[in-house]
């Protein structure tokens, strides 16, 4: 065998192309940062502090099967009437049980829902910015994103009718919407939600919506899910998942529902091609799926704590620009700077202050519209909330000597 | 909002090509069958009988962290580190840990590698009759297969290098092994490997090989992996699982590696957009990837021994035709019936002896290219022995009524 290099292939297009995670990529900055002893304070990832619930970790233990064995491609019965179940409870809609395939996570759940939806080549239109992994999933599929703007100052309301449909094009297969939103913090209603699901059924389209931060929602907003809305979910795929209302992001367990039978059978022939999802980890969630208000009811009121305590923090610091977030546990911050990427990696590289940094997402790879972006970054108030204000006050600190550097350097006048 | 049906929108067609498992869409029947009280022997489903072995069950119950994490998209440290160990002692090869990414089993490890290799539209070149889950993978990625038959009679050989290279088109990326063999049973050695290097190489495209049966091998054979050929690795992508080895199929967890840093660029991508695989089972599966001989060393004995029986049975059978397999644990059978499928559904639906019945996978649905197989099975060897046995009877005993009925109804002559 030779090695000849003029014969080794390119990876394919789609792999060169696929995003690398904007999240995670800054993590080698972030362990040399640690390997010289600084604590870094993380608002860069949406991995909750949070003890995962001990039910679920009873569960785990308690797990007493004589083989671990495939679970259905569907999902375990049990772990399907469990879905049901929250259904139930969290939304008040009985969705019949052949409706419910559970996922690898959220995650699989969109992936599942791309391809059932959009082939290669054709679109989704989603609202910028949006959560980045969306982008990555899309790439995997080979469909092609089309973002549409969301303004800050306007609390990244949804554009009208008219506008969302001037977005549509002759190859857009389906509208996906986060709600609550990552990483806007934005939250819709049910107005929002009949909108949409009046333009997508004139288009004829589908409603793809991500619920995964269902029951986080503030200032006394009603949880409005697309499953209670009569009659939309023939019209709309709904993505959910365990890891945030229950902090276990690690069990990956997620699960999608659609009453527009082809797309279902369509999720199940790809759920058999992956063969399951984990088995200890779907029925370990039955607990708490089966009795999900005692353990969310306080999760909420939380969030809501800390979303207050950044918008304190952030209220004597005029030179960063917000909205206010109403749910989910994300913010999205204006920063002084020409670039949000460089100033994260020098809040790691260079900054610290009693031995202490902050480490934020960039938020350019979270927009599907090239170009946009360049001075956000997104929060994510996943701290105890002494270390949360500590963080957002290191923030400021760093953003004032980076500029005072950067002012020195003669890059900011 | 309307629901007017003239505006629902259809699946994609990847969504309505991507096949229904053929091993999963007996189930209904079965499903009956039980409900009826007829006790099912399956031999449809490369699902072992062997108990997980404890170290696992024993490491899930010993999950021991406050809160279940995302785990990094590369893996757990310590799972890539235990990746790295196994390699070594499996195949006495270092592997770099930067090379090695954890995946939700191998179905996922193969659907990185078909997506790193190839874009919609390319193809993949993969071996007739081929492990049937490839092609719901493919349909995911928007990747075409060509079959490249394999004689029953000739022992699944590998055609020649010629033929081989004129299979290829223009379009082709890859070409696939399972090695040994889904659903074959064929094991193929270092000469069959550097064969397919070299056909690789010359046309500038990479050789991915799908490994999850690599102790199963039997007759005193070598276990051959592309790993231990040197300078394989550039142009190969290794795919690995722990399920069949470690009899724990349920707990999600395989590997990919390649020295192709394209490809492991674009794997890591692809990995992030799912963000991590399970985090219980990556940490629980450490010891045993640390000490796999402890395991596998008489695993490989225990199947074989059911080879053997298998064999025996069907030597008293000679309307049944099939070859020697010599590795995995499955058997492909030849039947003296139109339709095998049909016969399946027939056993499952009419047939029982005692109170009992055998499930088979019809093997239609393990071919790419079409018509093949029509009157094939694949049996999997996952029994005790007695039962083994006994299933392998009761083929027989239904094979004869089903042809006894056949014929009076004129079908068979």
């Amino acid at each position: 065998m030779t090695t000849d290099v003029a014969h080794l292939p390119n990876a394919s297009l789609r792999g060169r192309n696929a995003p690398a995670s904007p999240i995670r990529k800054l993590m080698p900055y972030a362990n040399a940062a640690r390997a010289r002893g600084i604590h870094i304070h993380h608002l860069n990832i949406g991995q909750p502090d949070f003890a995962t619930p001990a039910p679920i970790l009873d569960a785990i233990a308690r797990f007493d099967r004589r083989t671990l064995a495939y679970a259905p491609s569907q999902g375990l019965p049990e772990a399907v009437a469990a879905w049901a179940t929250y259904f139930q409870q969290a939304c008040g809609v009985d969705v019949p049980e052949d409706q419910i395939i559970v996922t690898a996570g959220g995650s699989e759940a969109i992936a599942f829902a791309m391809m059932a939806v959009a082939d290669p080549g054709e679109e989704i239109l989603v609202f910028d910015p949006s959560y980045t992994n969306y982008i990555g999933v899309a790439a995997c599929a080979g469909v092609t994103l089309r973002g549409l703007l969301l303004e800050a100052g306007d609390d990244y309301a949804l554009p009208s009718p008219g506008q969302i449909r001037a977005a549509l094009t002759p190859r857009t297969r389906a509208i996906l919407l986060c709600n609550p939103n990552n990483p806007t913090g934005a939250v819709y209603g049910e107005q929002d939600l009949r909108l949409l699901l009046d333009v997508v059924e004139e288009a004829g389209i589908m409603l793809i919506v991500d619920e995964v931060y269902r029951e986080l929602v503030f200032d006394g907003l009603p949880r409005t899910s697309v499953l209670a809305i009569p009659g939309a979910m023939r019209h709309a795929i709904l993505v959910d998942s365990i890891s945030k209302r229950f902090n276990a992001c690690g069990a990956r367990i997620g699960c999608i529902t659609s009453a527009h039978a082809g797309v279902m059978t369509a999720a199940l022939r790809f759920a058999q091609a992956r063969l399951s999802a984990p088995t200890v980890e779907q029925l370990a969630l039955v607990p708490m799926l089966s009795d999900p208000e005692t353990y969310t009811a306080s999760l909420a009121a939380q969030y809501e704590r800390r979303r207050d305590i950044v918008l304190g923090a952030l209220g004597e610091m005029p030179e960063i620009t917000h909205s206010r977030p109403h749910g989910a546990f994300y913010i999205i911050v204006g920063l002084p700077v020409e670039d949000a990427e460089d100033f994260a990696r020098w809040m790691l590289e260079d900054f610290s202050a009693g031995g202490e940094t902050v480490m934020v997402a960039p938020l350019k790879g979270f927009y599907v519209t090239p170009g946009l972006g360049a001075n956000e970054a997104r929060l994510a108030y996943v701290l105890g909330d002494e270390d949360l204000d500590r963080a957002v006050r290191l923030l400021g600190d760093g953003l004032d000597r980076y500029r005072t550097l950067r002012r020195d350097e003669g890059a900011i006048p």
